[in-house]
């Protein structure tokens, strides 16, 4: 059997997304910039992609929504856009941001850094969010832009967002949220957030790789990051990725059409997944239930390295992770786990089960029995310490 | 009868680079950088296309190309990141680049001159191209980049890349040449050419849209655009895009295989295209055929609007432009034909034809049929003037 639990890493394009990408590769191959046929007969599954995007997030207009290749582009266009547009030449020097971002902010931030960016870095909570008044506390005047993830990758703990871009607006800052991991997992209302910039990538919620998109309050004006031709309003140069960007918006619907099975079924799924982990003894799982999208675990389990569990699973078809794919080739403790004040041997313990509406019961009941079987094994030939259910001791 | 000729604004995906990137959508569709099955049966292909790569520009090892989204983001790429590395805090304040560069490289150079930078633009000579002489004579040691288009995308002439890179390397600038309209057109081989940097865009040469890369010579620094995640080294991070990277390697695999065919069958049917143009009174062709890549025409023909042309070509199924697609909207003379000193008015008859490989001796009978029609018709009705055989006269 084959079971596929590492669905923050990415996931399977929904075929009735694949099937609405197929005629734009060989048929209707046209560049929509085109003024002729082949380029015009592009443009209804565009405009109709581009309105499933818009409506999809509660979007005013689909102008709001520039396509980008992926959230990673998103979002190192807008922190660079930001530090064109307002610290290069401008008073506000700071960018806040919080300690369990994914890379694409934290070394884009960290890069900009010799250029005269200041950078703080706002650690998370024991529940690995950041509150608003966590937030409060380090603004000011100086802040030109607050960024902070909508969900966590690891934990998938929800982070406050309306209430935290509230808080940056006091202070006059912009506020952008990388929702890669909130999309298809719970409702995006971004009128509602009233956040100025939004990042998404496609293959997190069903839609192809290499597509992905960037929402820009009010059309606000932001330095491009790739300059060049009239495409996307001149916001974002590049053909169109037709196919590409069809894909998107088809599973943007599919993901909104099944947003109450997802916070059913697969909700239902998680939670009895989660509950067998937590039946074993000395197993803890990071962050409340309800606080999280419903697809997400990150157990912590005793005794057993992260990287020998995902071994095991994997040779049992199961695949899973560690933590984040975008980090996953060095063997680290997880950094979510040791920002939230576990110790570091405990992060290293660290394994994320991330499930999605195509997992059926069957699986998760045959992961169930894998992980079990997986824990029994790993912690009687632990090599750097013997497990015992009462606890562990080191150097055995 | 349906004819594409606008290759050079984007192509058709060879059905056989579609079939092979097909199982990476809805079966292999893993995430390369995961520590599981899922994610490492995506390796052989993405190892192999990166192979077809590295291969098809005879470059040293599959180090030296970094994926990117498109030819644009590698231009932005380059000149933003010797931005970042060689002109905000160092000397060489200066980047040269010609006046018949795609938008990518215009407007990029055009934004970073509010920030410190000198932008040096060449005029191309009455041929459109630039030569070794002319780039010595605006160089300096204060010039950190020369960027020079291998191949023009509306002219189709052939740039002297070779020779100008050696000039920008005597004074100890980087060269870049942005490749989109040479690849899949004239064998690439960037150890020949000694280039520092090169951009290319698969959609240009039958691989899909979305996915194009960038030749870095020796992996040598350069700052990252997208940075973020470990993926292509750190060097541009988001989440591969297997598929797209699988069509495009087979796609540059498909082209070199076919490039005596294009040399021939493809430069065979352009020729005949283009001497029936000529034979029709009043019309010229830019750029000596033999320094031009086989598929391009671009054509002036006195008192016919180039949209008109577009309008009756469009209604008899054959696809064309007037010019560049990436600045197609707006209704402006064609660039590169006032560049080479062309007069308003005969800037404005601008047809550019492109064809490819898939493109049949019948449809371009068909094609040669429907200009001619077009021409007697238009010049027929042409409002702004009437049009004589010995010439035109304005405002009749």
């Amino acid at each position: 059997m084959r079971v596929y639990l590492d669905n923050n890493a990415t996931t399977m394009v929904d075929p009735e997304a694949f099937e609405a990408m197929k005629p734009f590769f060989c048929e209707k191959y046209g560049n929509p910039n085109s003024l002729h046929k082949f380029g015009s007969e592009t443009h209804p599954a565009l405009r109709n992609a581009l309105d499933q995007l818009y409506v999809g997030i509660n979007a005013k207009d689909s102008d709001d929504i520039i396509v980008t290749s992926c959230a990673t582009e998103s979002n190192n266009w807008v922190i660079k856009g930001i530090y064109f547009d307002k610290i290069a030449n401008g008073k506000r020097k700071r960018v806040v941001t919080t300690a369990v971002e994914h890379p694409a902010i934290r070394m884009t931030c960290e890069f900009l850094k010799q250029f005269g960016v200041q950078i703080t870095i706002v650690d998370v909570n024991e529940e690995g969010i950041i509150t608003p008044d966590q937030l409060r506390e380090v603004m000011g005047e100086d802040v030109a832009l607050v960024s902070v993830m909508y969900a966590n990758n690891e934990t998938g703990m929800i982070f406050p967002i309306k209430e935290l871009a509230s808080v940056a607006h006091e202070y006059g800052a912009l506020f952008h949220t990388d929702a890669v991991q909130a999309f298809g997992k719970i409702p995006i209302n971004v009128r509602d957030l009233d956040v100025d910039f939004m990042s998404f990538s496609a293959h997190k919620f069903h839609g192809p790789k290499g597509v992905g998109g960037l929402y820009i309050k009010d059309s606000q004006a932001l330095s491009s990051l790739l300059h060049g031709g009239e495409h996307m309003g001149g916001r974002r140069s590049g053909t169109l990725d037709v196919a590409g960007i069809v894909g998107m918006g088809k599973a943007l619907e599919l993901a909104n059409k099944f947003m109450s099975f997802e916070n059913s079924h697969v909700k239902r799924l998680r939670d009895k997944l989660e509950d067998a982990l937590l039946s074993l003894p000395d197993v803890s799982v990071v962050g409340r239930r309800e606080n999280r999208v419903p697809n997400t675990i990150l157990a912590s389990i005793k005794g057993v390295e992260g990287e020998a569990m995902l071994w095991d699973l994997n040779r049992a078809g199961i695949a899973a992770s560690t933590g984040s794919a975008c980090a996953s080739e060095t063997l680290e403790s997880n950094p979510i786990m040791e920002a939230i004040g576990a110790d570091k041997e405990l992060a290293h313990t660290a394994l994320r089960l991330s499930l999605s509406r195509f997992n059926t019961e069957e699986e998760i009941d045959y992961a169930i029995e894998q992980i079990k079987k997986a824990v029994e094994r790993l912690r009687g030939i632990s090599s750097t310490f013997a497990y015992t259910p009462e606890g562990h001791v080191s150097g055995l």
